[in-house]
């Protein structure tokens, strides 16, 4: 991953907006966000590669809807390097990420806010606000925020987040595997998991609901004690995954003798 | 409080929504929000009394602006009883909100979906859908996921909920009180916090983000050091809270030496 491109060469980002765009429904997006498509000059769309063109397809979808008149700038994502340790990986990576924005940006016919959009809420799980941060001369930041997927879940299943008062956790199906139930967790939604983790903790005492492909089309849903749902979640999870080519998954988890109430 | 109406006696809600409507500012109306209150045949606005008028219209400038036609249905919100302990008094609480919802749709006019505009997104920290489980028949539930409180602070300071893969736990004030800091917290968000606290906690190591009215006119924004900024914290909200008659704030709290990263 050669740096090549040093950022001064490029026209400064004075002002950049991440617009949240929700998390699959081109509904989710919001009034404000909406806006903000219409008044940005330019928007900077990446090409991920094979696999997720579903979701660039959506997204030009959602610009469309919004009838923004912005000029779009494509930008191909760069590769992470395999062989470096993970820290150094990501820190490069969006090191590079950084470049290609100013890079794509000498195509630009007017000045203006530039505007990304960004899956869910630009503040969850997100890394575009740390590449904004690498930008130099730093850019004017604004956020909009977007519908979640943890949103787009406790939607779909008309279900509280919260017990009544009670604390909500949320976290990585790799610290889940890692670190196994927070030991005083009552509700835990676990995000970033490819593996089912939820098949690695002691399943008596836990109610879990399961969503796939949230706010879109092929929407699944699952929920259930734990014990019970496992089998069932890990074959729908399969079956889907290999029909669609890739898949988007979070669940919550909550013991069935909530220690608040 | 006097349970004098029977659910039985009023029509049945047979679809009933629940509308997110975001923290503050009307621009935090989804599309799909938007779309939903255009479809409704009737919206059920809560009358809460004395001082929260600015909430009462700010729901009716975004049904005004949503173009919807709904025929609109004022409903009194029941006191709760101070001489009951707290879960009997939240009980009956919300047994009576469901028998007003009833009350109130006898002056209906049509058939349809009936909604109810609900403050941030429906599954934090509200009952509404707890309320919704006490009607019978139990309605085709339908829920409009709504920007949280949580993403209007996180915006407005175009902060990260999360650290790199890092997780995050949301409590109230009131466990944060009773509880203290939770040991194996790096990021944690309190809501639902009268009493600034913060204050209870060791400040060392730990950086706060406050807002409060996020996303109106008034948004005030405070971050640093908590050492630091306990007292102008403190501060700010008091004036605040004189100027305006009531106040509502929430903050993120995070540990400076982050455990994961
Ligand atoms: C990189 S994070 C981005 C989260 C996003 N910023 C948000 O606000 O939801 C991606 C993770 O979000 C969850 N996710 C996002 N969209 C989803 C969807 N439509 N259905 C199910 N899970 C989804 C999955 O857990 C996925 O691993
Ligand atoms: C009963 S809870 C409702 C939360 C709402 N359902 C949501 O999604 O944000 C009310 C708490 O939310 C927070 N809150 C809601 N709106 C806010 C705003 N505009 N500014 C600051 N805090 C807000 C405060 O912590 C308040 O005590």
């Amino acid at each position: 991953m050669p740096n090549s491109l040093t950022i001064a060469e490029h026209p400064a980002i004075t002002d950049l907006w991440l617009i949240g765009i929700g998390t699959g429904s081109p509904q989710h997006l919001t009034l404000e966000g909406q806006q903000a498509l219409r008044e940005a000059a330019v928007i900077l769309i990446p090409h991920k590669g094979a696999g997720k063109d579903d979701l660039a397809e959506l997204r030009l979808q959602i610009i469309r809807a919004s009838g923004s008149t912005a000029q779009i700038i494509p930008f191909d994502y760069p590769q992470r390097d395999p062989t470096l340790p993970y820290q150094t990986r990501v820190t490069l990576w969006h090191d590079e990420i950084a470049a290609r924005w100013q890079a794509a940006l000498a195509q630009a016919e007017r000045a203006g806010p530039v505007a990304l959009l960004v899956w869910g809420d630009p503040s969850l799980y997100d890394s575009t606000l740390r590449i904004a941060e690498r930008l130099t001369p730093r850019p004017k930041l604004r956020v909009v925020p977007g519908i979640t997927a943890i949103q787009a879940l406790t939607a779909a299943h008309t279900l509280p987040l919260n017990t009544v008062n009670g604390p909500v956790q949320v976290t990585t199906g790799r610290r889940l595997r890692e670190h196994g139930w927070p030991e005083d967790a009552e509700t835990l939604v676990v995000m970033l998991d490819g593996d089912c983790s939820f098949q690695t903790l002691a399943p008596e005492g836990l109610d879990i609901w399961w969503g796939a492909f949230l706010g879109m089309d092929e929407q699944i849903l699952h929920h259930g004690p734990l014990a019970t749902s496992t089998a069932p979640i890990i074959a729908a999870r399969q079956e889907a995954r290999a029909r669609h080519g890739w898949i988007m998954d979070i669940y919550l988890l909550r013991r069935s003798d909530p220690i608040s109430a």
